[in-house]
């Protein structure tokens, strides 16, 4: 790729990663430039980068928006090296963390809410688009700089590596279980398949205080959720016998599964005033007859990561209650396999890039 | 109709009222009997009762519940004749009134919790089935006993014509207002729809302080929205470009229309955390794209009218705030032709027999 000479100008400081070149996805090393770092923001060297599902759709543009060379990852954890002179809640040293969001307007309702997930304009960490026009680079790479307002510290007590996937993935289903008041000790909780968002939302509803079920079309997958998760019970989505005894048993169910399944069988489950919340980005348009909501006051919501506000929240809550992912750690060089056994749903729970160890420079 | 000598033991008291006999829904006059009034009874003499759309549903057998022969009527209001020794909430004389429901468990969770309206045993104040094991007879008829619980007291600065619809059309928007938070002074709130209530979801978001958008597929209704009923503005759903306008605009819908509709327009008015809310009994399965409630973290809900206490609140709230719907009162011999323009939309906006003066019972 030849670079720009502006950008050299606007962009002085080289940066090392992975990107992918083309719908394949397949990642290679790619040398390219972050921004110097402005008033207020934080320079970091990445020490990891957590993958998520949306890399591998961002990265073979599933989703059609894809601008190439990518350079993927949003659950990028390391220690600040630089700060802007304006900068307050961070010095040089400090573990930091950036999320799937590196910058919003800062000036609509959402963003004044402390909800810039859900300004219209926020920038995507990867593949989104800055204020100056350029596009975004991931946490596949050895150096982040971002406004300090979109980073995240990172507790003395979390380890690095695990608290990457936290920033996406955990803030994913601890939003919607506080926004929705599923987070009361004593409630019943369901959580939906058991990948890597599934089995953080199973870890923050017990450290909530919940009991609770995860709802699979896998019977293989209980022993582990129970004896391995610490969840208290086990459906077998496809078991109707199973589902009609559970009926009215839930308070609130998170939903993490993206691919199309039906949900009338899961508001069944639910108890009056039950909330079914979506965090799964489902393709096709749900069947939803409204006589299964209307018997019980039930809701179906979606909810789309967290603010950042509530993501230092979210961290904090999980340094001190001791909730972490269940991760693969793996060197840069092993990405590849890692994204086709991610296809193959084969990883306990969430691989984790050792990017500080193993992302070297090539000459 | 033959009467069977056992339940005349039981039912000693004569009652007379109006009756379908089969699915085509005509109505004639009809005897019958009431039981006695029980310790805990409260026993009525109905002077008014509203017709809701439900109604018509039953009598017509729409749902494929009903026994005949049927005395609707579930909007009833009167005055007290008759305690029970044991009633400690009303004496003679008293205005009281009647809405959906008669009866229910009195011990599952619902019920503790009053919202016995979500009680999966609930008696229906006609066509429902009673402890006895008898079909209850509704409103449409010269008297009404029910258990003290579920009978409403009625404040003395409503008129008793007015107050009948309350009890159903009343709090089945109500209640939604109330319970999903969309009763804040300030709030921009949507009404799907024009009839009896969605004309009373316009006037108690407006005794809320609300900001009230009509939402019609009709243009003609908006003077009347706006000018009569009080509305800020209106939008005429099939006007993409008035749609588009609106986009992220209100802070909840309570959607009335029970005939099949796009709900996805609908959902784009709401701006973030909000929600729209089905009181219409949609017979045919909604298409919801999931991606429209992910980004906004939006709902979609049902509510089914309201529990005994908050009926009691909701018109406690009506009498102070001087909300009530707009009817037409008919003679009882006029009901079967109120049915024929009801089918047509023909009222503003509510038909309330005139029981006490018309009902007369045949020699």
């Amino acid at each position: 790729m030849a670079i720009d000479a502006t950008k050299l100008v606007v962009f002085p400081k080289k940066a090392f990663g992975w990107a992918a070149r083309d719908s394949s996805g397949v990642l290679s090393p790619f040398h390219f430039f972050r921004r110097e770092t402005g008033e207020k923001d934080v320079a970091f060297k990445v020490l990891y980068c957590g993958i998520c599902h949306s890399d591998l759709h961002i990265m073979q543009n599933e989703w059609g928006k894809t601008t190439y060379p990518l350079v993927p990852g949003h659950e990028l954890t390391g220690v600040v090296t630089e700060v802007g002179s304006k900068v307050k809640k961070f010095k040089v040293g400090d573990k930091v963390g950036v999320g799937y969001m590196v910058d919003s307007c800062r000036s609509c309702e959402n963003c004044a809410d402390d909800i810039e997930n859900y300004c219209t304009k926020y920038t995507q960490t990867f593949n989104g688009k800055s204020r100056d026009g350029t596009i975004t680079y991931g946490g596949f790479s050895d150096s982040m700089v971002a406004d300090e307002h979109f980073v995240i510290r990172i507790p003395d007590s979390l380890p690095l590596d695990g608290a990457g996937p936290l920033l996406c993935a955990g803030v994913t289903v601890y939003s919607p279980l506080r926004h929705f008041g599923l987070d009361k000790p004593g409630m019943n909780i369901g959580v939906v398949g058991l990948g890597g968002l599934g089995h953080m939302a199973v870890k923050f509803a017990k450290a909530f205080g919940a009991k609770v079920t995860v709802i699979s079309t896998s019977p293989k997958k209980e022993k582990e959720a129970i004896e391995h998760l610490g969840a208290d019970s086990f459906l077998v989505s496809r078991d109707p016998e199973q589902m009609q005894a559970a009926t009215s048993t839930l308070n609130g169910i998170i939903d993490t599964v993206s691919a199309s399944h039906p949900v009338v069988p899961l508001i069944g489950l639910l108890k009056s005033n039950g909330k079914l919340v979506m965090v799964g980005a489902v393709a096709k348009p749900l069947e939803l007859p409204i006589f299964s909501l209307l018997g019980g006051r039930k809701s179906i919501a979606g909810s789309l990561i967290g603010g950042i506000k509530e993501t230092q929240e979210m961290i904090d809550f999980a340094a001190k209650h001791n909730v972490t992912p269940e991760i693969e750690v793996v060197p840069i060089d092993y990405v590849n396999t890692a994204m086709e056994r991610l296809v193959k749903g084969d990883v306990k729970y969430r691989f984790v890039i050792d990017i500080g160890n193993s992302l070297k420079p090539s000459p």
